[in-house]
């Protein structure tokens, strides 16, 4: 194997070693980064006068047409490389000579590596926002068009209060919202340029760090070269924003499941998004529900990992974090996928709302409001939710029985009309206020 | 036992699910924050009329009291008493009557319980935050003694290139500065009052769920009364950022650990921060760094336990989310104690300047320059590379031959001069960043 | 603070570290094994002669002495010490003088923490494998009292096939019962006697391990004092096999959760074993279940958390391990209570019978069968699949017609006939051999 | 894409969700078990007359023709299929016409998808105590060779009594006797065949899941059809086990780390096991420990997966399952090549006894014998413990200064006989036992 050293190494390396230790598969979707990272090197070596100006424009010049043909998939990482940097430059001296390694002078693979990774991060934490942001804007059409469509609300899977449809989904537009905000703070975080930290120390070459962060679009340079080389904080930011946000689809999820039960029978996913059985020809599943929920373990799992890897790390660079990559690119996927999937049953699925009316009129729902009515007509507080509760148990107190037919579920929804409630002119301001969050 | 509800029962509780069941221990932190929530609640509904001026004055005098006597340890939680909220109203009832179930009025459990907790955590993330603050300001002044002392940089625990050792110091003072950010962010997370979310719908009562967040100090009121009784993401975000800034003390204490040793020798522990051996009379072990190292452990374990938790969860509250509390208050308690711990032990620690100096002549950490050398005089970095790598085995080519005598390792470090970099100077211009961003 | 060690120490220890590094709450619990593992200790110092008769006589009595007031509860750890060892010698030096310290001859803290915590561990193991049985017992107990009630089986919580109700809860039956085979193999990975390993390499005195293996019950003395000293394996497997069983009961959980609730309807707990609310009086909510369910996450989380701790420990005792006692008593405490309130819970609880036959008679559950009947006319399995399929669209082949009404729930669940089957005949075998494995 | 249901489905699968739920790309490794399993599976319901023998001697043969076609690498599983069984199902039906689909009576996907995974698992779980195996044996001949080697043995990092390095060494051999152990308890675990258990209730078909138990070499069939085809303990067992085992790779890879430091010198890993840097050409660093301690972090990621998942599960199959197999793919993946490169490392480094024997001889090392010297003469350990401390500090009471003569390295390595001690004598009786243990 070619190999970025070994002037000192008599023996072959191991093959199984080898092989254990190879990234190239993993670092694939890096390369692009990679020369983006290469060329703002020898760009800024070229300016500060490292490399001279006619070997700078032979190796910008065959950088960029190397990022051309892999932008077209015409070229891409193969052969027996340790990883991605070792192809590069093998691939840029076969075309431009021995002045190839001059890419290697005042850096290392060390911060190298994690340009690439925080550039690649940064791009897909756009992506993954952008991914939110659909999800959310389904879910506020789906709102929009069940505002007055009426549901019981749960607490311990109990029936407890009526709420509007739409305020139901909306719970799920603001847990999104927080979790697109978690994603935006993470860009914050990823957005530091490590290029010229070198091995751990910097160099002694007159480099300009800052105009390298500068030439990749990052906000800044680093600070401390030794903390930036096995800095993972990124990464870990980003892994625990996405498994709070597939916790919330797991939330969804599992209400999808409940909801597409014959019992509940609130929802009804679209064919296209069920799956059937190989044994019982009457079976519609919500699979894809199932599978985000399932999933969710695997990056809540992803997270864990990468927590174990740095613990108890020394400075600096330990090649223990090589597996941070395959990590966090196996949780961003996950991540993207599910978001697509989830907000795909859901903008497909029907919602029963006969069903859903039914079970909203169950006169339990409107407990709560018999007791307010009862304080109202100045019984305290604790009394009167005693008397209800005698009540639902078939013992009607005298103050109770005029009371009842007060209520209805409909008043009961309507009722409720304070910000944040789940009435529905709470839920018609709620609506603009979602809204006006995804303009932003 | 007393309850807030039984209306519709017949039969006692279990006494073993009671225990189980059971919060009031844990709950016993929330008490002063659970008489402020009560206590601006029954503001907002006798200016919004609920509640007459005259119960209103009558229950704000006692609250008052009762906050009051709270603070000065005249009074704590007991007896049996489901939780925190069920003591404040028997208390409350002990001292006005009847008219104290007034609090429950326009709210519930769910919702206070949050009240509480986000007050709770927020007075906690400005603890915490100072706590990183001191221990920065410590790390601030070690690196301030220790500029031009110099020691080896270590990549994969192998001597790479010499740095100052304040410059290694630095490296943890910045890993610090992300935690506290982080810390700061998850405030603006928490900074939300779901008071008036009820027990998942709001309340039919003309409540202003604006007036008691201004009156609790929060930033804003919740958006969606569904999803803020069961949202924990702030608890979840606090554990991230305590997971991850424990991981970062577990570093430094591999480090105190390594250093500590007679091979290294690089640093002592105060006796004030060594502990002994009940059978070998010559040991001072690091104990406070492996502690730390270990208790990281079990930040990360309530991370996951409480991700676990929430995944599946259905809406809107469910009586799973009763221990997020004892798990963040466990790692709230843990990461306070460790940075103060880590921080102690730094403070008092001596550094062994001499074995550090020793380490650092080590002529292996002058390769990379002497590499250097030889592309300065025109031979390729791949060549170069290679050239060194074999004089470090002993065969020396004559074209490096006369450049080893330029080297030093006080050269190599005053050589390193760029932003970020490891050398003296660039050190003392980071020292100069680092000490204005503890001024923000 | 009085220590068993200081003579190299100048300085008083820093308060702030002693509160950290304090582990005397926590161990009270090992209190009577730490004097039962002292009583051995000494036995077998004097019978090989390197305590005197007079002194082990007086050390033994007095120790014996301690350990009935400790059973009687007149006598319990208290004081400024560091541990309970430290306690256990300055109550014994307290009543004896000092040749209470001899105790110390030939062992270390290292070796006597975790003998106690192995002894601990033993009892605890016991105690939890017959809260498991006795859970089982109340499974099969219902299973008994339940063998002809019909309910739908559910895939995919969607309705498939007719199950006998005895057959879903024999499920959680076998769960349980690997589940206690994995706590007995865990006893027998704990059986092994540290005591002897001294510090880590034993020792120069001419102690007999196996002495005092066969004293304190151990199965066997250890193989390497450097591994024994160190070796938490018995604890990381008590901790899988209780996350495992936890998420055994949280599936009961889920289920018990799901069938209390109006829209499925198939069970009620007793009043004793549910929880109303504060606000809404019509409320009985399954929140044993739900606690069990929640519950579980902490007990994954402290399996993550001492994995975490051991990983990347070098040889041999390093204080990091001081957590793993609170860790594994927080899971054992959890599991023990979790699995009497959900066996509490499930014994008491109703069985709604006619909700659950009125869900097994809906005639999708019937398709399968339908099927097979077709393939029994001769019709290839994927054509009779796929036409059952249409057929419960509405659209029925001729073929498909005259099978209908030889078709009933009761016939489809009778029709299960060979091992393992949901059919009455076999569940009742099942039953039988379920019954037997108790016996063992 | 071909499916094994669809009668009831009027429109077309959504591509995004076909994309997310497909498995074909992971089941792969299951082909040869697929088919071993459908070939048992006809076997036994020819034997019981459900299909004749005509049909059954077809299938069979074609079953067997593509199994010896998959052994070969002629056949592998590739098109637009939802699985493996699907695929084996279209590709049979392409050999034999409609009667393929037979293999689909009296078994589900359900029941099949777990008899693959269980008959893969055993496989797996002997290869993996294989390994283990080698790697004890490798560990053993490195102990048998350095049994008069001897080193500092540490606690806390800290240089605490000499060892021989045999006993080191075997601290390892044992751990991973404990793996093996619970890699053989797994296959108990494991050995349960689930075929017959159909979706979930077992078949009305007059099948004989014993018999294909027997057929496919399982030691027992299912108990009940509902708990087998959810019950996922084996793989969990598995991932407990392997993670242990990880654990304890990532306990070796730190020493092994920390040795080949500069500071230590124990240890130098062969060329052949090293890796160098890009920039610094005198570096040899210990990647292959690094990598294993790093990857230990997937592998307990991957335990926390699999429990999240199945954590509140309702009975029985539900879609979430489905990553329980790349997830433990993954996992022992990670585990047998960890434990290849770790022994191979470890085969070919080379130990620096004379700086192991310098570190040894560091007087310290002798303070414990000190103290156990002044005890034989009379005085009271406890005061003994100081009066040796003290002489550390370099304040040498009377009592100490004769015996300090009496004291050499090696007589304390020599002077601990007992069983399981560091002396040179008894590690070779610990040796035959190993020895003895592998022969089981």
């Amino acid at each position: 194997m070619a190999k970025l050293w070994g002037g000192r190494y008599a023996v072959k390396t191991s093959a199984v070693f080898e092989r254990y230790s190879n990234s190239l598969a993993s670092d694939t979707r890096l390369t692009p980064y990679d020369l983006k990272a290469c060329t703002a090197h020898v760009q800024m070596l070229s300016e500060v006068g490292v490399i001279n100006e006619e070997d700078a424009r032979k190796l910008l010049h065959t950088l960029n047409e190397m990022s051309v043909q892999v932008e077209n998939d015409e070229l891409t990482p193969s052969g027996n490389h340790e990883d991605v940097h070792s192809w590069v430059e093998a691939e840029l001296a076969s075309r431009v000579g021995p002045i190839a390694s001059s890419i290697r002078i005042g850096r290392s693979r060390n911060d190298l590596v994690v340009t690439d990774f925080r550039l690649w991060m940064k791009d897909e934490l756009l992506y993954q926002q952008e991914a939110v942001k659909r999800f959310q804007q389904i879910l506020l059409t789906l709102a929009e068009r069940n505002l007055e469509v009426v549901m019981p609300g749960y607490t311990h899977l109990q029936r407890a209060q009526p709420v509007s449809l739409a305020h139901h989904l909306l719970a799920y537009f603001w847990m999104l919202e927080r979790d697109r905000q978690r994603l935006i703070q993470c860009y914050r975080t990823t957005d530091v340029c490590p290029l010229g930290a070198g091995a751990l120390a910097g160099s002694t070459w007159p480099i300009r760090p800052e105009r390298t962060a500068e030439l990749l679009g990052f906000a800044s340079a680093f600070e401390n070269s030794l903390d930036v080389v096995s800095d993972r904080d990124f990464a870990v930011e980003f892994l625990a924003a996405a498994a709070l946000c597939m916790v919330h689809c797991s939330r969804l999820a599992e209400e999808i499941i409940l909801w597409s039960t014959t019992e509940f029978g609130f929802m009804r996913l679209s064919d296209a998004w069920s799956t059937g059985s190989s044994l019982m020809p009457q079976k519609k599943n919500p699979d894809p529900a199932e599978l985000v929920r399932g999933r969710t373990g695997s990056v809540i799992g992803h997270l864990m990992a990468l927590l174990t890897v740095i613990k108890g790390l020394p400075l600096a660079y330990n090649r223990d974090l090589q597996d941070d990559k395959p990590t966090v690119f196996a949780a961003a996927d996950t991540l993207g996928s599910s978001l697509e999937v989830l907000a795909g049953a859901m903008e497909s699925a029907q919602f029963q709302n006969e069903k859903m009316a039914a079970a909203a009129s169950d006169p339990g729902l409107l407990a709560t409001d018999l007791a307010d009515l009862l304080v109202r007509s100045g019984v305290p507080f604790a009394e009167s939710h005693e008397l209800v509760g005698r009540h639902c148990e078939g013992d009607t107190d005298e103050r109770v029985k005029p009371l009842l037919e007060q209520l209805t579920t409909a008043s009961a929804v309507e009722g409720r009309t304070h910000r944040g409630a789940a009435g529905f002119k709470a839920v018609a301001a709620q609506l603009d206020r979602a809204r006006n969050t995804l303009l932003v």
